[in-house]
């Protein structure tokens, strides 16, 4: 049996059998006709979706492949490698090989009976060079940057994501629950983050967490003990710290934990491309009150962010009302960072990335 | 003491103490005097560096900043996060903040005296919609792709590099060791996997492996367990593996192993942001004749390869030598792949990313 065989006789059900789900075909119809509905809405009339998680989004396999999308009719995927298993995984009728982004372009318009008109990009992350090539390659075509629509699109969650997204959470739950019992005075932070990651890999947890953003990595391990949990570093977010060398200046480090300062530990899980983030804060012995009441207050903001959250509320709103109990609480200096490096965020959406739309953060004047 | 006055009077102590090495003042300079011929000689007569790596390549520090380098004169670190932090970790005498691209694009014409003329910009991974920002805000000045430069540049390592590199093999050469004793009859790969990497990180391993490359992820683990290690999957390798899902089908899955069928670790290590990449095979119990048998060949090929490598070598060649060599050996449709599918490298640079210059590939027509 040569590979192709294998691929379409034993690959579905040996891969069913160790745990994989793949996405139905009506759930990826009906993304298809949203992303038509906005694509009709931003006068685009076709689509090359180059980004590997929009294009899984779209066609329910993460196989290396470009999708082209026109504003009418079928889309066609185009995979570079593996074709086969692309075949299997995904739910569209056309999937064709390309072994080059010229025999694809020719493939886009065999396929679409002409040129596209107006043509969507995901231009936030598409390279200057693909983009140069991409253009030599419609001549005539206007190339827009369309990740504006993708990203809105990926905002709702469907039924079948948030069953991913909460079956990534009870991976967390798990890992969580275990960590109480691995944690231990006199371990390293990196240690620590290490046993953790290695018990949520057994459950299925995937190790990348996703970010759509040019330079920004996330570690799937933030364990921040005592002074470290202080310290601010590259990333827009209060939690930084020493991170390993000056290559990897974020999360966990060599640091020992010691007996009564708080850990923090903020591990992010990632099952069938979905994630959950949750942090949970810990303590070998007695937390010093000063800490204890600072958790409370942060307990208070998180319930008053929730208790407001609603359909049609307004994201900047709900970000600067936690500012405002903050500054009532008396942590208005360090709510949220030291002063001057204050991040101006409470909450993101997440997803196949781990910075999804919403943000209640400063400047997203936007309804939820 | 607020967090300014701690990062500049702890940090450098206590960093230090948990292993950070930051990279000396002269290693910089060389690098910029190399960097600088190479522009000179492309007719750069600015660069600005917006890529992690190579900013930390030319800077020493990993924090959110810019770099812009003219052709005569000292280089700009420009850094919007966390700016106190990139002071102590670069040894560049001009680092100042910067909160927008506009702000950092007015202190580059500060520096320079004068708007550069040709602007060098790492296009291979800047995205477009940036690109287009950065022409508006430098109107008159010809932007130009640069990536071929610094790739070139990071393709040579100092002693320092190398000291770094043989610190990440270390790392991976106790990996190994530990790794027959973990492995035992009934473990899913993932499991296995993640305890690999558990251990690495208690010894500095960071983690992630950086690639450069739009949609190209890497991951620490590829163990791969009887008929896994014969599945294909997207990425240019003849390692594919089911993966834990069609989010994330390469590498490990939740296959169980089992006694007396070869089990493949692919195990990249990385330290300080530099990185070491060794796979192994193993097996429990006794390995079939057949995969010793191919083992022996693969073990030819790669000790035949490495007695013709030395500087000067042209790089296709020693990779077709090997292919030649394969089908002597009996081999010629399974080396690097299955027929159809087959792999056309047999090595590449490595360092900061998984994948530097020079690869050893066909259609690699250089000398080493």
């Amino acid at each position: 049996m040569n590979h192709a065989e294998w691929i379409r006789e034993q690959f579905p059900a040996i891969s069913k059998a160790i745990g994989f789900t793949f996405t139905p075909g009506e759930e990826i119809q009906e993304r298809h006709r949203r992303f038509q509905e906005k694509m009709e809405a931003a006068d685009l009339d076709g689509f090359l979706v180059v980004q590997k998680m929009d294009c899984f989004y779209l066609s329910g396999t993460a196989q290396d492949a470009l999708l082209f999308v026109p504003l009418e009719g079928d889309p066609l995927l185009l995979v570079k490698r593996e074709l086969e298993r692309a075949r299997v995984e995904s739910p569209l009728e056309h999937v064709v090989g390309h072994r080059s982004l010229r025999e694809a372009s020719s493939l886009v318009v065999e396929h679409a009976g002409r040129p596209p008109r107006v043509l969507g990009l995901e231009m936030d992350i598409l390279p200057a060079r693909d983009y140069f090539r991409l253009q030599s390659l419609f001549p005539n075509s206007t190339l827009v940057d369309g990740s504006g629509i993708i990203r809105d699109l990926r905002k709702i969650k469907s039924p079948f994501e948030v069953d991913l997204m909460r079956k990534a959470g009870d991976i967390g739950k798990s890992v969580y629950q275990e960590a109480g019992k691995i944690l231990r005075e006199g371990m390293t932070e990196i240690e620590f983050g290490g046993l953790l990651e290695a018990n949520a890999k057994k459950l299925g947890h995937e190790g990348l967490l996703r970010v759509r953003s040019f330079n920004y990595e996330a570690y799937s391990w933030h364990v921040l003990s005592g002074f470290n949990g202080g310290i601010v570093s590259q990333s827009d977010s209060p939690m930084g710290g020493l991170g390993l060398s000056p290559a990897f200046p974020v999360g966990a480090s060599r640091k020992l934990m010691k007996a009564c300062e708080p850990i923090l530990v903020d591990f992010g899980t990632c099952y069938h491309g979905y994630q959950a983030d949750e942090t949970r804060m810990f303590c070998i012995g007695k937390m010093p009150l000063k800490f204890v009441d600072a958790y409370k207050a942060c307990r208070e903001i998180h319930d008053a962010v929730l208790a407001a959250t609603r359909p049609g509320a307004d994201c900047e709103n709900l970000f600067l009302k936690t500012v405002e109990l903050a500054k009532d609480l008396g942590y208005e200096d360090s709510y949220l960072g030291p002063p001057g490096l204050q991040t101006k965020f409470i909450a993101h959406g997440i997803g196949l990335e781990l910075n999804e739309f919403p943000f209640l953060a400063q400047g997203q004047t936007y309804p939820l």
